[in-house]
């Protein structure tokens, strides 16, 4: 069992999950719980597809969404402006992205960046972040993998060495 | 992009994932996906909670799931007759595997296998591979994680050293 690895804990460790105007609601319930099972937080830009109160996003959520540590912005700026993260502490995800997901920055506190399900980053955000692109290979057969796959992919990664230092000190 | 890394490719890598009478279509559909995104066969063993027809399974898969190789067994035993996968080869997940899921063994053929959403996996299925079961960390504020993203996150653990491998290649 792993303890709150984010926040508050001693380790410092932050992770951030940033969803840009996702349209399933299936999908930002799952998000939000892998987001508890990891400690981090999750960013909701405006605009969503659904309501915040929809039934399927409880349900992909299960009883855990009440207790998700969520925020709603307005708009991607408004994000940028108040949590002002560093260079080294964006990850934005796209298919094109210029460097492979497992070569995540080790930043204690990191916002990994997801678009749309169907339209993915809008420009200006992968122009903005042009030098932070990840990618998680696919094989042609796909056009992308699902997005809360995509983010529990990408956030195990980005806690690997956290996780294995974990385990390394309970085992001794 | 990621070439085909299994079946008749030339690295001679097979991915495998069994799903043990799973209950949610969105899972196995989102899974042949990810399935299909990596070039892995999903396996899958009855009883099915659903129809192997149903409307849930295909939007899940979007159009993907026409394309997923996909065996559907009568039951587990029936999996192991054919397959006969060696001891080095099975990596069995649960929550209390003894293994944290990135010591994976490097088999080139090597089978994940998964309980079902809210069942687990059965005890006859956990005993025989008492040695070979993994474990994907969480905090105490879940009690799992989703069935596909945990395939997810174990499917691409387990391909890291190729996908590693395939870049160094591709960048030489």
């Amino acid at each position: 069992m792993m303890a709150s690895i984010c926040g508050q804990s001693p380790s410092g460790v932050q992770r951030h999950v940033i969803l840009v105007c996702p349209e399933v609601p299936w999908n930002t319930g799952n998000i939000g719980r892998t987001c508890l099972g990891v400690g981090a937080h999750l960013h909701l830009i405006q605009p969503l597809g659904f309501s915040l109160n929809s039934r399927e996003l409880k349900r992909a959520g299960l009883d855990y969404w009440s207790r998700v540590s969520v925020s709603v912005w307005e708009n991607f700026d408004k994000f940028v402006e108040t949590m002002a993260p560093k260079p080294r502490e964006v990850a934005v995800f796209t298919k094109t992205g210029k460097t492979p997901y497992w070569k995540l920055p080790f930043s204690e506190r990191l916002f990994l960046i997801f678009g749309s399900e169907t339209c993915g980053l809008p420009e200006k955000i992968l122009s903005r972040y042009s030098d932070a692109t990840y990618s998680i290979p696919i094989t042609d057969q796909i056009r992308c993998l699902n997005l809360s796959t995509a983010v529990g992919i990408a956030l195990y990664e980005s806690l690997r060495y956290v996780l294995k230092a974990q385990q390394d000190s309970n085992s001794r």
